[in-house]
Order: C-alpha cells, then sequence, then structure tokens
C-alpha cells in the first residue's frame, strides 16, 4: 500500500469500509422491515460519518505520499494542486 | 411500505442501497489493489451523493407520512419538529 | 416574527446575523494583512457553523408554524414537503 | 499576497467577500421584515456556496504556495499534512 499511500493501514482501511458495508445492508434490512425513518437516517448518518473518515485517511495519505513524498500522481505542481482540490471539492459537494 | 413512509418504493430504496453497498465492495478491492487515492477518493464521493439521495427519498417520505400524514411518529408537535430537525442536523454534520 | 415563524427571537436571529457580518468583515482584514491561509479558512470554517446554526433555527421554526402550525406558506401538503425539502436539499448542497 | 499564497488575487478575494458581507445583511433585512423562512433559507444556502469557493480558492493557495511552494507555514511534512487535513476536515464539518 505504501507506494499508493494510504495513511491508515490497508487493514484498517478494508476494516472500516467492511463495516460500512455492513452498515448499508443494514439500512436495507430496516427498509425491509418498514422501520420508521427517522432511525433509518440515523444510520444513514453515521454510515455518511464513517465514510469522511476513511476519505479524511485517505486525502491524508495521499497529501503526505504523493504531494509531498512525491511517491506518485502528477509530478508538475499545477496538476498535482488541481488534482487535491478537485477531490476536496467533491468531499464538500462543491 | 405506506404506513411507515418512503417517497421511494421500497424496491426502488432497495435498488439504489444494494448498488451502495456493491459501490463500498468496489472501493475496498480498490483499495486491495493499491490504486491512485484520488480515484478511490472519486469513488467515495459517489457514495456519498447516492447516500444523500436515500436520506432525502426517507425524509421527503417522513414529511409527507409522518409530519403532515400523522401516520406514525410522535403526534406532539414539539416531538414532531425536534425529531425533524435532528434528523436534518445529522445530514448536514451538526 | 412570529406569523412568519422563527424558532430563535427576531433579535438572537439578528444578534447571530450580525456577528457572522462581523466574521466576513475579520476575514476580509486577515486577507488584506496576508495572514496565513490556514488560520483565514479556520475562521471561515467558524462561520459555516455559525450559518448552518441560523439555518437550522430558520427551519425549526418553518417546520412547527408554517408546516404544522399551518401560519403560512402553501397549504397543500405536496407543496409543503417540496419546500421543506428544496431548503434541506439546497443545505447539504445537493 | 504571494508570499501568503491566494488563488484568487487579493482584489478578487476581497470582492468575493464583501459580496457575501452583503448578503448577510441582505438576510438580516429579510429576517427583520419578517420574510417567509423558505426564501430566507434560499440566501443563506447562496452565501454558503460563495463561502465555499472563497474557502476553497484559499486551500487551492495554499497547497500551491506553501505545501508545494515551501512560501509558508512549517517545513515539517508531517506538520504541513496536519495542517492541510485540519482545515479540510473542518471543511466537511468532521
Amino acid at each position: 500500500m505504501a507506494e499508493r499511500g494510504y495513511t491508515a493501514t490497508k487493514d484498517q482501511l478494508q476494516t472500516r469500509l467492511a463495516r460500512i458495508e455492513g452498515q448499508v445492508r443494514g439500512v436495507s434490512r430496516m427498509v425491509e422491515e418498514d422501520r420508521y425513518c427517522i432511525d433509518v437516517l440515523t444510520q444513514i448518518s453515521a454510515i455518511r460519518v464513517a465514510l469522511d473518515k476513511v476519505a479524511l485517511g485517505l486525502l491524508d495519505d495521499h497529501a503526505r505520499h504523493c504531494l509531498i513524498g512525491g511517491e506518485g500522481g502528477p509530478t508538475d505542481p499545477d496538476n498535482q494542486v488541481q488534482e487535491l482540490m478537485g477531490a476536496v471539492g467533491r468531499m464538500i459537494g462543491r
């Protein structure tokens, strides 16, 4: 993983993603069981927080290894910044 | 579903959630294959958009059936509003 | 204000908005003085939190007085829900 | 501005911030005039979009001039990344 750069170890990321997958399945079950909408929404918000945490970890690693460490991605600073900012823009929904 | 109130039909919601589940698995594979962080982040942002869409659909249904339609949830207006606002507050991360 | 419905009193909202206005002016000064970007960004994030608080207060009032209380806005449930969801959708940037 | 690094020129940032300041005053007037909550919320969402644009511009500049260009801020990579990620974390409300 190091040559691509993920802050969390691959195992930690995989564990988080597996948990998120389970949470999504859980929401499906709640929908299947006609559970109260507010309770389902609470679960979806929890998934969002978990996803953001994975995204921040990935971005952290990217900045550390690719942007500063030069271990991957474009070498031209302009492209490096545009890539970074594109990712951040999508993260805040702009 | 009607007695609990989901804007989208149960099938539509389940389809969206199944797709999201697949997208999360896809991100896991990308991590496993040491794919470039920016590409993984792009997928995560797509999952977030899809999740928000499910959440908005659920909230729409809740407002329609429970808040206005009185088909579920608290009957006391104060509690109704607090529930609604709690869900919206969590949706915007506040 | 009651007939339009704002959770916070008009004075409380005006106080918050005046404070936000001052914070925006403060950011302008920081830019003028070439202050370090990260410090300026920290201020902008604080403004965002304050704005979200005002928005949640307004939405709370709207739900309480117009949606449930019937004191303003459309009377047709469909339009009521669409208005509410339009506002929430914009709040989460979708 | 270059030694501190803002993507947009200082004038462009100041123009955007002045506009945002005016928009916040406009919201205050709407509250004063008991305008319909949904209309006020629409204005607040517009302010949020404008603020995010200023924040993204600042972050872009920071990445370009400080993170990659080395023109300001910490020199130690770890601190550089932590600063960047702190700003991004606040931008997405985590």
